[in-house]
């Protein structure tokens, strides 16, 4: 299969190292004929064009391996190779997330696939495990740790007592998190990831302006101090669950007993679960980020295009509509005294109110929020995952 | 696909109800045509045969799927299957440790495939993982909870602080422990899964008559309080690795951090761990065994079948030989005050003694164990896994 890897950063360069340098036999028909990337990095490597259709046009090119981040240009890219009969395989989450309907219809009509393991949980097995499970199961629920730079900063603060801004700072220094970390902080990132588990999972779209997203940045060494102390460890969660018609999804921070096996996942590390009615839950742990995970995923996703059973193109048959239905216990702590008939029990801390709620649904819960008028508020769901 | 399913107990019954009742459209081509059972079962279905030639003769049928356990007759029965080249498909660790290289040039020779992805890790999609990474990453070690029984024992007797008699009997009354347990708590059924994981991690066979064995028979409610004290929780590990032409493999109780991921594998769940050199540590957790997650493991291997880059048979093409390389810190619970140079701290508890060792190999570690001379000896490694 003659391959061409659009963007020659950090994981374009892994995929041409393992596709060209390692020794694998799964490898050994696969070839990378050419590379875009900037006309000034034309002497990197000598099949490095600056022209798109130089390899969308190109008869030769089977498969187009897209790793240049953001939604434009890839999105006109993308949707020029599926065009043009190339299969596609992208570690682009936004543009995927954005467009996975859009791109799969593309694909479906010329006969191509569309993959994209790579854009969510890096280099675990998620989305091929997710189909691969669905071949027996339906899937009705998943959820995880999709983001490895919020669990790094939340690992750093549990196990070695640092505020967040030390260790936000230290995570850019480390290349975990961007000079505008936002996307990983206010939870933009794992709603893209749940968005996408959601279209192999349920054959939906779900929308990510409908459901619950509350993110990690106004989090304090107080608040992870106090949650101890309850015997809580709190992790960034994403998740979603199809109920017949509806979907319902979450993007918060989660209260795990500490023994829990989330609890205990350290450093950038992701884990995401499924449970499907004969399997049972399933779990898988791994690098979510980095060079050379990141761009294994992508080459699995390559060698998979011969694969009818796992490499399929999604569908999208369900139409679910978002709907409020579980009710869960959640926490927030906010410089107001709120009173509601919703909350439990107050606990004040150094002129902090932690507000232990019922078991609400999220509707409820973004009413108390809204009451607390707090921008700071920080806000944690009281994780009751089975298995 | 039209199959036969070789015993009709629990799994059998699982397999067959899949198949036949899930609605899910990979198995919409496979049809479940035979059952062998003994003849005063064939009321239970009317597909059931009491005669193995009316299944390995009949041209009609193309995958015999062998659920009945133990090396005989299963060994003349797979071996009959794959001469009238039908795929096979078992869940049978004990016939597959015993003759995995032979069933494996046979279906070669009869260009049929030999899978068995249930038969290590139940229902986790272990072997299938394993194969995958192999397309890009050569896989040096792995490691992992392989015996559900084990680890339900450990965990009650952990976190109930019960005695492991009471545990044993309340697992043979779950139906998780056999009457006769030896298999699951002495490490024979551990050391097949070594086996088979090792042929498709290196491409070798390794001769369980080698390597370390030690069981959890001997453990007591007082071993489990000690190593907690020392922030240990107790785990009943698996493991191997290659290095060159050599290869080394350990199945015995593990000291985990009560942090690591896998102190925190509860009840009666599985976890296997593989370590490449792109992706990094990949963990795999669910149901080890049970009814329908060892048959989701089964039909997953069906549909596989047709998957050329993951249904692949193995090639034995490592000669590996046994080395003792590997330098360990372990603990050797005995009622004997044993002095050896290799003996860096003893401390006395109720008239028995915790020997701890230097970093030290295999080989000292057996002479040791030897001198203690003690039928009633617990010996457990300090657990050093990255990832």
């Amino acid at each position: 299969m003659k391959i061409a890897i659009l963007g020659y950063g950090t994981i374009g360069t892994g995929v041409y190292e393992i596709i060209q340098q390692y020794t694998a036999s799964d490898l050994q028909d696969l070839e990378v004929v050419k590379v875009l990337d900037l006309p000034q990095n034309k002497d990197k490597l000598d099949i490095i064009t600056s022209d798109i259709n130089d390899i969308v046009l190109d008869p030769q090119i089977d498969c187009v391996v897209e790793v240049m981040g953001g939604i434009h240009p890839a999105y006109e890219f993308i949707s020029a190779a599926l065009t043009n009969k190339k299969h596609v395989v992208t570690a682009n989450k936004a543009v995927v997330a954005a467009h996975i309907e859009e791109f799969t219809a593309l694909a479906n009509k010329n006969g191509v696939r569309f993959l994209f393991e790579a854009s969510t949980g890096g280099g675990i097995p998620w989305i091929a495990s997710l189909k691969k499970a669905k071949r027996i199961d339906d899937i009705h629920h998943f959820y995880g740790i999709f983001n490895g730079t919020g669990n790094y900063i939340l690992d750093a603060m549990t196990r070695q007592g640092k505020d967040f801004d030390v260790v936000l700072k230290k995570a850019q220094e480390l290349g975990y998190a961007e000079a505008d970390p936002s996307a990983d902080i206010d939870g933009y990132d794992v709603q893209n990831k749940v968005v996408i588990s959601s279209a192999v999972a349920f054959n939906a779209l779900v929308d990510m302006k409908e459901f619950l997203c509350y993110g990690i940045r106004n989090i304090t060494k107080a608040d992870i101090e106090y949650f101890k102390n309850l015997g809580f460890t709190i992790k960034y969660i994403g998740e979603a669950t199809m109920n017949q018609n509806h979907y319902e999804a979450f993007v918060m921070p989660n209260l795990f007993d500490q023994s829990a096996v989330e609890a205990n996942i350290n450093s950038n590390f992701n884990i995401a679960t499924l449970n499907g009615q004969s399997i049972g839950p399933l779990k898988f742990y791994g690098q979510g980020a980095g060079k050379l995970p990141t761009a294994n995923a992508i080459v699995q996703d390559v060698i998979d295009i011969e694969c009818p059973h796992t490499a399929y193109n999604l569908d999208f048959s369900n139409q679910l509509t978002y709907k409020a239905v579980q009710k869960n216990a959640f926490v927030i702590r906010t410089n107001t005294k709120v009173e509601d008939v919703n909350i439990n029990k107050v606990e004040e801390v150094a002129s902090n109110y932690y507000l232990h709620t019922k078991e609400i649904d999220a509707d409820a819960l973004r009413e108390l929020v809204d009451k607390c008028n707090d921008k700071g508020v920080f806000v944690a769901k009281v994780a009751k995952f089975e298995g």
